[in-house]
């Protein structure tokens, strides 16, 4: 916030948060990840929705025309590539509720893949966005195994996510600049 | 082949092979990554086909049905994953001809994707069958821009597979072993 001199505080910083509320994490990553190819700092793609093709119309050669598909559970997290040489992998989940990510919402394929990846000393981990807080954390799958393994409970509170989370910075050019916090914490030495 | 007594030549081996030609590349790479996932040797995966969902017809709550959609041309290529620490990334290509690899059967982006990840150090090839000749090549990407680079051919010969290339070994429990020429060629300090 800027302090006026008349004494006022502008929430000018807080309209704009609001303004970019529109867009989608997703839209955020797709961003991001395109912004980090363009100045060629990491390659990490989405990957594609699964989905299961049934039928395809191929009556117009040049376009073949799926017209029966059925979209499938995801056996790998969504993201994944290459960052300073090594391996990075991570799941990105947004949620509009106020206390807590409900953990239904990581299917267990992805767990599974997150625990594999972590055995084979890549850098995987959760990003998750509480958009009513207007804030993104970086998880490190680590942490979150040691969460799920010390309680029985079906979601992550807010609260977890603000002692155990790192705060993803935002600026107009990189949306969600989750690679400053891998710089920070991989590559620093502080995990 | 194996020399019976009496000195005639068993066509075995080369009835086994032909019997798996019924198999494509695919399947074969999708076995071949299936094992390593469960021998917990490498975490590799195909990524899902892109495709731009148009339609979907959400009548059955349980079963969405994607009514129109379009294949997508790749940005990347199709496998990735990490191996013994290291990013790890390739396309798979399948040709029915003798003689050659037809250049545009790999997309310019898959091209330039291939390249971003050299300079970024993780390691990224083409694997590539004749199926004719029933013979799968690895051909490490360096190998593959050099010849773009001092040739305008629009192909690339089989004669130069059976020199650049390294033939993958096949068994039957890993139909395309390449990780094996990964450990010798780059971990085995061969490249």
């Amino acid at each position: 916030m800027v302090n006026y001199p008349n004494g006022k505080f502008s929430n000018r910083s807080k309209i704009i948060n609001y303004s970019r509320r529109g867009m989608s994490l997703e839209e955020d990553l797709n961003l991001t990840n395109k912004y980090y190819l363009e100045v060629n700092r990491a390659v990490i793609y989405k990957k594609p929705t699964p989905v299961r093709i049934v039928d395809v119309d191929y009556k117009s050669r040049s376009t073949a025309k799926i017209t029966e598909a059925y979209f499938q559970s995801p056996s790998t997290t969504d993201y994944n590539g290459i960052y300073r040489g090594l391996y990075l992998d991570f799941e990105a989940k947004e949620t509009s509720s106020k206390t807590s990510l409900v953990l239904a919402m990581i299917h267990p394929h992805q767990l599974e893949h997150m625990k594999k990846i972590l055995q084979h000393q890549g850098i995987v981990f959760l990003i998750v966005r509480f958009s009513y807080h207007d804030e993104t954390f970086l998880v490190f799958a680590k942490d979150l195994f040691e969460f799920i393994s010390e309680t029985k409970r079906k979601s992550i509170p807010y609260k977890w996510f603000k002692d155990k989370g790192i705060l993803i910075p935002y600026n107009y050019q990189i949306k969600v600049d989750y690679l400053s916090v891998i710089d920070t914490y991989v590559f620093g030495g502080k995990i």
